[in-house]
């Protein structure tokens, strides 16, 4: 066979298998938004199938034969940054037993459903079990896959953001906390008056407002749509990049922000090179990279005063004259600064702080250095310490996010690698487009999606996500910009 | 390997076999229903996939040792029910290259929306070069499955109603059209006065209304949902079987029956016994003992006059007063009878023409005598002669069935077997309860849905189809309970 033939085939056969990772997500998107509560069980079946016969796609032994015959000098960047994004994926998947993967599949798929439950019933007990399994399945999944004494945590962290290792991680979070902590305090302490926004807020309004904010930030309707879900997330990719919201008739900020939040997620997803679709490239680089791209449109530029001079007119038009009295206003309404217990609530203060909570746990989950029986009364622990107060219960604890049961170990601190990657972004866009504040104004976001398109998305996964941001930001991975994007904007509206 | 350990692994083989086909389910469900329109190409990439693992999972040559390692001698019935259909299945999977069963999977699930855009277009020369490639698809599909010399449409024709012939089905469909059209005839001569509904109707009450329909029939919303697609149609089995319909402001029955008839396939699925849930003989029986599940609910019982005594008061109540002044008048008004192109809008009467003229045509397609480029022309001839009117579009002819663009030839005629079973099922019914008209006018239907989950429902797939309807009706499929039915309701209603 000649190396063009060999890639060829490799592209072809890897092609087949995204598409198998792409119906994994439409399950996983109907499971959530659309299937009958009555199909889980069912569901589990189907996802545990599908994983089986992924698995023995993705490790099919010819691929290695292929990357044996290619001939990496002949083939373009293009080809090469394809082949090395297939090599890493292979060398992983073949380090996994086909009854581990297919365990984990079902495990997870069953487990979301017990962990929904428990939460509602606000029992931690319900769930623990599940947990259990997952966590011993995910250590036997870290320990077929790190090398023999490396760190198990970064076996999983490196799924989600590749390349990067706990002894980075630690150090670049925890020295956060510090100024963070400083920073909450001198916002606690300076009792400053915040205004609120009082209900009900009309559902249907609030679903059509977050309508205009796809229309704003230039979502393609025709390559996706918004539905209802507990928790919102976004799915699918390219042409078929679908998001989820939640409404509630107390705050509709929650709808309006989680939105924009997914519009960012699938925005990126949305400028994925199409014209290479389901190759490797045709790929988000890391999670980091991905909350990065949600983070600045929901907190950058949408928690702006220049996105409230567009949003306030809105608002009143959307629930009524004068419940909102100025774009200033807004301003302080949407950036209040709140010690609360729920994550997916928090303000920019805080948020990093839940993050960095949940990494150390489950850091020390996966090490064996704490067991999932004291999860709960470790979580408290933690929170008090880290936060200052109690958390009431499990749902507005330990049971709060879909993660963990989802088998997601390694995923949370990709959150807080975004926030950092935003503001790096930010920066740099900001001395781009020194308008950008006017348009944003005006709702026109065209400069800054035309930035992201040309910079990140249309790259894909050409190169590592380190050096991808290296290029655009011209430092290294940094939490200063966040740092003092964070103590600006807050000094400011708290006069601090 | 024991027996019982090659059965077992035989059977949680097969399992996955079958989770693969309801991901394939849900995929379709998802395009008809749900999808973005730009994802079709993405789309038609994921079945590929999935028929390529789908099809290497079915063929896997595993299967064969272990039906060889099996002692039929030592399986309890059920046991020996599973083997022989997944013998029947094995030995066609084997039969077709996994590179044909792709193809046909990419090509269908493209041809789908061209199809769509062709109809909306009203050009069948749009459509016609991808059913060329269709149905030569299909013949090597077929040429692949039939042994030397035996009849290539029987091949197909198989595959949705096993055991069935050409031989046995051409005559019996045949032998129907004189009555039909000298009772079609004698309607228009009488020159009948028919009732009809003016409107517009709102959308939002015919949806109320339809699900009240499921409610009605006993249909479990834990265990599925109703949706709109441009086509009705029922999907999944067993906790998640779904439907669909379709509204239109002019006419709320096309919405109401429409559901009713999807209805009667989603209790059978819902009722397949599923504490053996994924086995084979967990599956409905054949496509023409599903389709006489739903014509039962649809004629038998919701075009009956009792039905209309329920129906009567809550379609003034959805549509307002005086909408229609009788039950009586309403029963006349839903048996209306008139010559039509459409065969999903056609009556009792001229329905079985319908499919007697598209069985004729695929098979000649199948067999080679007749041509695509030449069947939009012989469609609009044989249509004249069966019907006396001329098809005035391919909107109205050649383009109105999904079925072709979908790859199901041999399907057509499952729907007049449907109406020959469900007739020969309502005359045993209506003997085992003969207070069911009572029952129905009084919106209880439980009488006909437990009779037919206990004598076709909960027996799946143990028996093969013409078994089962002997075992149930005590005869032997014939179509005389279908035209007595068919002569004497309309004699009755248009006093022949």
């Amino acid at each position: 066979m000649t190396s063009l033939s060999a890639y060829n085939q490799l592209l072809n056969h890897v092609k087949q298998t995204s598409a198998l990772g792409q119906i994994a997500g439409v399950l996983s998107w109907d499971q959530e938004v659309m299937m009958p509560p009555n199909g889980a069980s069912m569901r589990a079946e189907q996802m545990g199938a599908l994983a089986v016969v992924s698995h023995a796609h993705q490790t099919d032994p010819r691929i290695g034969d292929w990357l044996d015959q290619i001939d990496e000098a002949s083939l373009s960047n293009l080809e090469k940054s394809n082949t090395r994004l297939v090599r890493r994926s292979y060398q992983r998947s073949i380090k996994i037993p086909a009854s581990l993967s297919e365990e984990l599949a079902r495990t997870t798929s069953h487990a979301q459903s017990i962990w929904a439950k428990a939460r509602a019933a606000n029992s931690y007990a319900d769930f623990a079990p599940n947990l259990s399994k997952i966590v011993d399945l995910k250590r036997q999944e870290a320990k077929c896959l790190a090398d023999s004494g490396a760190n198990l945590y970064d076996a999983l962290l490196n799924d989600f953001e590749p390349g990067m290792t706990t002894s980075v991680l630690q150090p670049l979070l925890e020295n956060m906390r510090p100024r963070l902590t400083a920073l909450r305090e001198k916002i606690a302490e300076s009792n400053h008056a915040q205004p609120t926004l009082t209900g009900p807020f009309d559902t249907d309004a609030q679903m059509k407002l977050a309508r205009s904010f796809a229309d704003v930030v230039g979502y393609n309707w025709d390559s996706g749509r918004l539905d209802l879900s507990v928790h919102p997330f976004s799915s699918g990719t390219g042409n078929d990049s679908r998001i989820t919201t939640r409404v509630g008739a107390d705050d509709p900020l929650d709808c309006l922000y989680s939105t924009l939040h997914e519009l960012g997620h699938a925005l990126y997803e949305q400028g994925l090179p199409q014209d290479v679709a389901l190759e490797p490239i045709c790929s988000y680089v890391s999670m980091g990279v991905h909350e990065s791209q949600s983070r600045l449109w929901e907190n950058k530029i949408g928690r702006s005063r220049a996105f409230c001079t567009w949003l306030w007119p809105r608002i009143n038009e959307a629930f009524g004259a004068g419940t909102v009295t100025s774009a200033d206003e807004l301003y302080r309404i949407i950036n209040r600064v709140e010690t609360g217990f729920i994550r997916t609530e928090s303000d920019e203060v805080h948020y990093n702080l839940h993050v960095l909570l949940r990494f150390e746990l489950e850091r020390d989950l996966i090490s064996g250095s704490l067991e999932v029986a004291d999860l709960e009364t470790e979580w408290n622990r933690r929170f008090k310490r880290d936060f200052g107060i109690s958390v009431p219960d499990a749902a507005h604890g330990a049971l709060q996010d879909v993660h963990w049961s989802a088998g997601m170990f390694g995923y949370f601190p990709t959150y807080s690698l975004g926030n950092i990657y935003a503001a790096q972004l930010n920066d740099t866009l900001r001395k781009a487009a020194p308008d950008l504040d006017e348009e944003i104004a005006a709702g026109k976001t065209e400069t800054a999606l035309h930035w992201l398109r040309e910079n990140i998305h249309q790259k894909g996964s050409l190169v590592e996500p380190d050096t991808l941001i290296e290029q655009v930001v011209g430092q290294k991975i940094s939490a200063e910009p966040l740092l003092n994007y964070l103590e600006d904007k807050y000094s400011e509206l708290f006069a601090l």
